[in-house]
């Protein structure tokens, strides 16, 4: 396991402002969080360079943007309406409920050796939840009896209308995804995208879930960025498609985001475990501190949703093929991720307590920290250094670099401070500077400090000319 | 008037891929509207841009991301349980729903002199729309009499909690303001922020709104841009922020989106219009075809918003001067944007039919356009041609600059089609490009071409080294 906690994760998170409990001044809101300053411009930073490395560096993908409410249809078109739901039992003297594979989760954990190694929960049935849960006497956190499990949709209702009683619900979506199906004919009609393409858009999804207080890993209210990749599957071999496309999951983690190989893997999903339509489906895991979760899933789910939209709205979603003017539905593979959890991913993967010089750094790279560096001026009684200083802090400001300000306390003490928020680099403006304008630039991980001059800074900030 | 009409954008929006209505293929939704490939990246274009302007280049402002639920007793203290609502009138006949200022507004408008030059819709309470409903004998669009006006409140409801019956009410944020209000002691205690300071955010709002077909100038669903700039009014003088801040919004569209002056202009609020307590507020409104209309607010909204929710939380929202060690509620100045609108402003602006090459343009500016770039090879069937055309195409898009390739029919229809959807430049590859290594570069809204060197491709989109 990680040696940090997750409530170190969460402690530098709200201390620092990343993340806040949801509406904290009236005693919060389950499994909702607000990201801070820090945190907004990190979420950001992930979202813009997932729509840069997915959207704008390739010719095979458009972005999309639609609506968080969607004609209700779409999610009886989706199944949502009629199987998107949890497995829930109930505690039978207090009342509390609890999903009921993470009730069995936990027994099997306190439980080590009670079932074989290569049992699945995921695998279960409603029907052999009950079975597992009386065969095996599992009892409530409260060391209660449980009732029986009873499905309970996910989906959040609301209503369009101006008059009560006479609303039309609508659902707020639980995935972004069925936005894209939905405009599948409108897409190829309006753009000149070609087969094989993909389509991708990040955005709000909404699920009223029993949370297992895993801070932002799983949350009421989060965002996704999906992306359908459409194919003719006599074309192109999915298998390909479906490998570069793990390829290209992987090397975002690893290369974008720059978290280390060895916290990641791929988990194949069982039979069981697949959605039927789907032919196969595997997650791209994170050792978090609460264990290997899935980050990112990749399935190949055919031809199910768009065929499934045809039948419920009566349209085609047909596609010809320019060249040889063949007529079908094309099959689809999903990569879709949750973008909250690559910040916490983020956040864990660049937690660093330094013992040897006693501090803690956020390992952040340079295209997601919040800030990409910091000026200061040595003393700030000193109005040369000062005056100095904010010239240096005005020229990165207005060129669009990611730069704050600090004078307070020792210089020491500052670069602790950046160096838990993920500060890369610090830049001190000192009495060598007023004589031949060259500025030190610290580096927050080895800590090493280098003189250059002030014009040099242009250059390691890549500022366009 | 501007010299073509909404139908004009709706039409070119729905054409190329920028917007649809949301869920065509089950026949819609009331006002709701979603992004297609290009509209999607100009929406995104238009924020980012907002972002980097009011959150990036400035010292004072910090960003923050708050969730669209919050605490329900945030819009209890907001006031928009209680009072947030638009006056309706029902046909007493079809029983189809207006709002009252709407129905007066356009009965106004077909009664030319029947009311004085200064009368203001907006100005008059739900009795006196009544009295002027009755006085004037004002009809529905159907000619049948109006029922008398009923509030009805705008918020959308939904529950959390996983059983139905024993939900939470929450409601969907009806604006994403209260959440940066909400968030003031936090960000406070856990960032360096001293006074003034602002914080920003960009998000989805929802109101459920009786709108009049203009297309994305109203929607049930949209996305806000909303600044809450705190300062101590003893220390500050309200009105030189205000203006520095008018001019930061004029300077944002006219320089920024690159609109035109004389299609906005400033109205203050009468004093019957604007709130109880608000000093000042002024809209920023922009020349639509439809008339003009409010883009964007700025408000002197006192220190009321921050007092409400320390009532209704009983926690202090008071902020203490790091030096003069004096304690006090701030107070704040609140400008405040719909994306969707800057987004149709920027549509309606860049549209120009050129009569003379009839053709017509979207003459967006290049931060802006979907696509900075268009490649093109001169014949599709030139193997040398294509090769050479696909490796600067290649050495763009991997540099992240917006480009999109088009090799089919002839060069002329490839110039009108990216003409349409705004692209600044289109380069292409032809056979002297094989001797000698230039292109020619096209500019779209002159049509003139100039041929450079490719290495000066560069410095022409600025990428960096």
């Amino acid at each position: 396991m990680p040696d940090y906690s997750l409530e170190d994760i969460v402690s530098l998170a709200k201390r620092r402002g990343f993340v806040y409990s949801t509406s904290e001044i009236y005693g919060g809101l389950t499994s909702s969080y607000d990201y801070g300053p820090l945190g907004a411009q990190l979420l950001k930073n992930i979202k813009d360079a997932w729509w840069t490395e997915f959207i704008t560096k390739r010719e095979d993908m458009v972005g999309l943007d639609s609506q968080i409410m969607l004609h209700p249809q779409t999610w009886v078109a989706s199944g949502h309406v009629g199987s998107f739901s949890d497995p829930l039992v109930e505690d039978t003297k207090n009342h509390k409920r609890y999903r009921a594979d993470h009730i069995i989760e936990s027994w099997i954990e306190q439980h080590p050796g009670a079932v074989d190694h290569s049992f699945s929960v995921e695998d279960l049935s409603i029907a052999e939840m009950d079975l597992f849960i009386s065969d095996h006497g599992v009892l409530s956190p409260d060391g209660n009896t449980l009732s029986e499990a009873k499905d309970f949709n996910l989906l959040f209702k609301t209503g369009i209308g101006a008059v009560s009683g006479e609303k039309d619900t609508v659902y707020l979506r639980g995935e972004t995804a069925q936005g894209i199906f939905s405009n599948f004919k409108q897409i190829t009609d309006s753009t000149r995208v070609t087969l094989p393409f993909g389509v991708g858009q990040v955005g709000k999804s909404f699920r009223n879930e029993i949370t297992t207080g895993q801070f932002v890993f799983r949350t009421l209210e989060f965002e996704q960025a999906e992306i359908e990749y459409f194919f003719n599957p006599e074309e192109s071999d999915w298998r390909a498609l479906f490998s570069d496309w793990k390829e290209a999951m992987w090397q975002f983690v690893t290369h974008t985001l720059g978290v280390r190989e060895d916290n990641i893997r791929w988990r194949q999903h069982t039979d069981a475990e697949r959605s039927f339509y789907s032919k196969d489906t595997y997650d791209l895991d994170y050792h978090f501190p609460f264990g290997w979760k899935e980050l990112w899933g990749i399935a190949y789910r055919t031809d199910y949703d768009l065929r499934q939209h045809m039948q419920h709205s009566g349209q085609s979603l047909e596609y010809r093929d320019p060249h040889a003017g063949e007529v079908f539905v094309p099959h689809v593979i999903e990569p879709a991720v949750g973008i909250n959890r690559l910040l916490l991913m983020v956040l864990c993967d660049a937690y660093w307590f330094d013992a040897e010089r006693h501090r803690t750094v956020l390992k952040l790279s340079s295209n997601l920290a919040p800030y990409q560096a910091a000026v200061f001026p040595l003393m700030k009684n000193k109005p040369d250094l000062v005056t100095k200083a904010r010239a240096v802090f005005a020229t990165l400001l207005q060129s669009g670099v990611r730069v704050t300000w600090d004078d307070r306390g020792n210089i020491g003490k500052r670069y602790l401070y950046q160096d838990e928020v993920g500060t890369p680099s610090c830049i001190t403006i000192d009495f060598e500077t007023l004589e031949n304008d060259t500025v030190t630039i610290r580096d927050r991980d080895s800590t090493e400090q280098e003189r250059m001059p002030i014009s040099d800074l242009q250059h390691v900030f890549n500022i366009k000319g």
